[in-house]
């Protein structure tokens, strides 16, 4: 295993102890739903070009009767950059060296009035330290009091932390989940942040809290939409959606088509996508 | 409209007729299968950035009992590249001028038996004048009877025609339709080329054969496999299989990913999308 400082050891703890908080409540809300799904758990190690290791992750998939596909991945992986790769990092452009790691969430469900969601923080070390992240709501059929509900979570979760700027990170979800092609957004926003430098407690704290506003917010809208019914049409604009949202991945999603292009885990990248997509 | 002399003519009247006589074709099967499905043609037409006429197309669809999802699109546009894109467009690096004609069709096929296809031929003009395109079989259930008749079609068009070169298009397909991040091919093969220069009835004699060689042999496929019965397993490896199918065409695919970043007319480029698809 690759070794890591006391930082990086508590950040790790911080999202693996997250990924923990939130399958134990989305088992919670398929038991209320009558089912017995649960996560299944995937380890996967990461080798550095030269053979040595570069740490690894555990994948987490459940395929419930509320959450039709959700994958959690918690990695933690160090080594260098190859090439020129290495200029295009924050920091990395003198020294490849780089530590990441990070908790990444996409749920895809089963109901097309219940919104999919899209979560992910991280902890970069290069030549600089800083987290990144933030948190995203894309549903299918909106409904304007879960828009409201989640952006005033995100809000909150900024507003308590004085290193966090809400307007300018809404802004940046806002910039970045677009489909230029279509000219749509690829959801109804949420917050992106990245290089957030400064002091490691402090940026770290808003990054708890970040994940702490999700984990709080995001079920309370999956149990106030969970039953209702829908239809054949609903569910035919729930595919279409998805196949948006495949779209912006694959062709837009910076993470995807570089973990793609450059060999890392297949699965644990493109656990992202939609169980069932539809194009017309 | 934009002005074509003789050749661009006659290359354009051919990829029409040809998609006549495919869509007809694809017509007759569905009704041997009891169905009135119809393409459905939509035309589109193309702006240049300064606002002139640049052509245009149009877009036929059908989807029907054999045909899941089935689309034609004839193009014919011209103008000139904008930006560093001419520098990457064969013999346009000096004069971006272009001239482009041609007919694309994917194939996405209601029995996980039947292979879906894709076919696209053109006419392209810039300093230079040549002709490209190509065929390839893309069965979620291989059969090798199958590939193998197609294969023998497409080597039958290129040995009748001294300036085509099957082994080399064979495996310029093979090298062009692979997904890298997957280690596998998109499908089991067909043929491809392009900058095929040189007096222009021989270039042409050979794109119109392998219209025709495809004209001929994948309704052959289709009547032998359309009634074969499946289960839901067989549907569901199909769903993946296009999984991986949008994936190359998102990801890789240089038509998709350059008209998408570039404006093109999106319906016409997406046409090549799955109806369905599934990510385990």
């Amino acid at each position: 295993m690759i070794e890591l400082d006391e930082e990086q050891t508590a950040a790790r703890r911080w999202f693996e102890g997250l990924r923990d908080g939130i399958c134990a409540e989305f088992e919670s809300i398929e038991r209320e739903a009558g089912s017995d799904a649960a996560f299944e758990y995937l380890p996967w190690d990461r080798t550095e070009d030269d053979g040595s290791p570069g740490g690894g992750g555990v994948r987490g998939l459940m395929k419930g009767r509320v959450f039709e596909k959700v994958g959690v991945n918690v990695s933690t992986v160090g080594g260098a950059f190859t090439g020129d790769f290495a200029k295009t990092i924050h920091g990395a452009g003198e020294d490849p060296r780089f530590f990441a790691t990070g908790i990444s969430l996409v749920a895809h469900m089963a109901n097309p009035h219940v919104p999919a969601v899209h979560m992910n923080t991280r902890f970069l070390v290069t030549t600089k330290r800083w987290f990144g992240g933030g948190a995203d709501l894309n549903p299918p059929i909106p409904v304007e009091a879960d828009t409201a509900d989640f952006h005033a979570a995100m809000r909150a979760a900024c507003d308590a932390h004085p290193v966090a700027d809400y307007d300018r990170y809404r802004q940046w979800a806002e910039d970045y989940f677009y489909i230029p092609h279509r000219e749509v957004h690829r959801g109804v926003g949420g917050i992106f942040y990245d290089h957030l430098e400064g002091g490691f407690d402090e940026t770290f704290a808003f990054t708890r809290a970040v994940g702490e506003a999700f984990l709080d917010i995001f079920p309370r809208i999956v149990r106030r939409r969970m039953d209702t019914p829908f239809d054949e049409a609903d569910r035919m604009r729930q595919l279409e959606y998805r196949g948006r949202y495949a779209e912006f991945n694959l062709v837009y999603d910076r993470g995807t088509s570089f973990g793609l292009k450059t060999g890392g885990n297949v699965d644990a990248i493109l656990m992202s996508l939609p169980p069932l997509a539809a194009w017309n």
